[in-house]
């Protein structure tokens, strides 16, 4: 019974997941994906590359339950060089610049690794699992706290000549619009990102409470007009990055996932009639949910593992 | 010595081109390629899809001298449904709308024809035997009477999903900009290509004179500020296209070819600048000129046939 088994971790900025699957049996079915085990925990604060690390070994082998894994898929928070399976930096967590992870987790399991970053593992796992079955072409965008993506072209991740492909969140729609820390001005996540509407809205309101991108949400669904018009700004300057890759690259599907898509109506049609408005006539921007939610990393490690034909 | 032969045709605006190489030879040697023999004739107004087939092929077997091609690349101005060798349509002359292009050329030449549009093919030119030598993955960008790309992804055409890839021509820089005959705002074409801004130097100056793109840079290099402002500001809008570009796709290598590339430093140092301010530090944005000018096309379409195994 030894060796039927995928590890997918992932790495996310305040939770290690880790999940377990039968890849003779569970994932090959069509329909909605079983895990055969399923973990979490949390990424404490004060943690680093050590810590992290070794939680997430513990995690791995608790679920494993003394099997060794066939392969184990990576989904890292950050920027990874997927050849090395080298981490290029962190965004959320100390210390895991240059950490070989895969190298790491390869003598952890004593098994081959593949690491990938979140949004190139999503975009796999929607692909092969989620919203965009059936589909040759896609790009997957988190709309959350940040605005990021991963595409999968010709049902292969396209990661980029450097691995930074999939950057909408960083692409100019508004030259005149507000400075980003990024230092430009009107890039997609400067205004379509949680912390960012939020801001905006307590910024307009003159208010010292702390809004979310959730209740900025909630107020525009109670008809607040200040709500409303940052988050159909915030839809408009997605539809207009969508729109531009549209035109750019015509993939067969858009999947949008990640907290703030889940802002109701009004923000789904900001963002696609600006998509539509923004892509030629004759080019059809397919614009759906993503169906996997927090799970679409994990799922997508397993697909990770699948191309590289280790399980 | 039958059969060695590949034809290239290249069915312009106003003018029908095409080449013939001996595939034996001169196409796989390394440096500049060479001709077996090239022409050119002119689609006078008024000409249809039969008057300038017919010259089209007249010239063809004119160069073979009577030798039948292995097979025939085509590049042709405007969509095409490359899997079916079909025209969509003609953007310059009548009678084009769904004509069996590549049917039609296997009746008339007695071999297999590939047909593409003239932005992928040039782009393949440039990656096979110009610029684009040595990468991996490129968006070509002519920048002319119109703004039009094509992708090489992976050393292969990148399409689109409707065959509509590589418009970054109508990708949205400014929202707040001029209105495009394409009906929106700030695209790139209606900062970017000659005839925009020779009509923008002309409003400005209150002036009855018809000036040209190459009349715009003539005078930027002359010292006169409106042009140069002119000039500048569509630099700006074809940098920040390709910086968002850089974002999406990361791609190794961006390639400027068509009229507008010959406007000077004052332009290309724009295009560099606002491009490198757009994409994410971390994302190099290596933007060349074109090498193979007029005859791209031609290039790209012997390219095409390498690809599907033809020559």
């Amino acid at each position: 019974m030894m060796g039927r088994y995928g590890l997918a971790l992932d790495f996310g900025g305040t939770k290690l997941s880790a999940g377990v699957v039968d890849v003779a049996t569970a994932v090959w079915q069509a329909g909605t994906p079983v895990w055969q085990a399923k973990g979490r925990v949390y990424s404490p604060p004060g943690a680093d590359f050590h810590s992290d690390l070794a939680a997430m070994v513990k995690l791995g082998h608790e679920l494993l339950g003394g099997e060794r894994p066939l392969a184990v898929g990576v989904s890292f928070g950050g920027p990874v060089d997927y050849r090395t399976g080298v981490v290029r930096l962190s965004h959320h967590v100390p210390g895991w610049e240059n950490a070989p992870l895969q190298a790491q987790l390869e003598a952890a399991f004593h098994a081959p690794v593949r690491v990938d970053n979140d949004a190139n593992v999503a975009a796999l796992g929607e692909y092969r699992f989620g919203t965009g079955q059936g589909s040759e072409s896609l790009l997957y965008v988190t709309v959350s706290t940040g605005v990021g993506g991963g595409w999968v072209l010709n049902g292969r991740p396209w990661r980029g000549h450097e691995g930074l492909a999939g950057e909408i969140g960083h692409t100019v729609v508004d030259p005149a619009g507000p400075e980003c820390l990024c230092g430009k001005r009107g890039c997609v996540e400067r205004l379509a990102s949680g912390p960012y509407m939020a801001a905006d809205l307590a910024a307009r309101l003159g208010s010292a409470e702390s809004f979310t991108g959730q209740r900025v949400a909630e107020l525009a669904a109670q008809g607040q007009p200040d709500a409303q018009a940052i988050l159909q700004r915030g839809g408009w300057a997605l539809g207009v990055g969508l729109g531009n890759a549209a035109n750019l690259l015509n993939p067969e599907r858009f999947i949008l996932g990640g907290g703030v898509t889940k802002s109701g109506d009004l923000w789904w049609t900001a963002v696609r009639q600006a998509a539509q408005a923004t892509a030629l006539p004759q080019i059809h921007s397919d614009i759906r949910p993503a169906a996997l939610a927090d799970d679409a990393p994990l799922w997508g490690a397993i697909a990770l593992l699948e191309l590289a034909g280790l399980v």
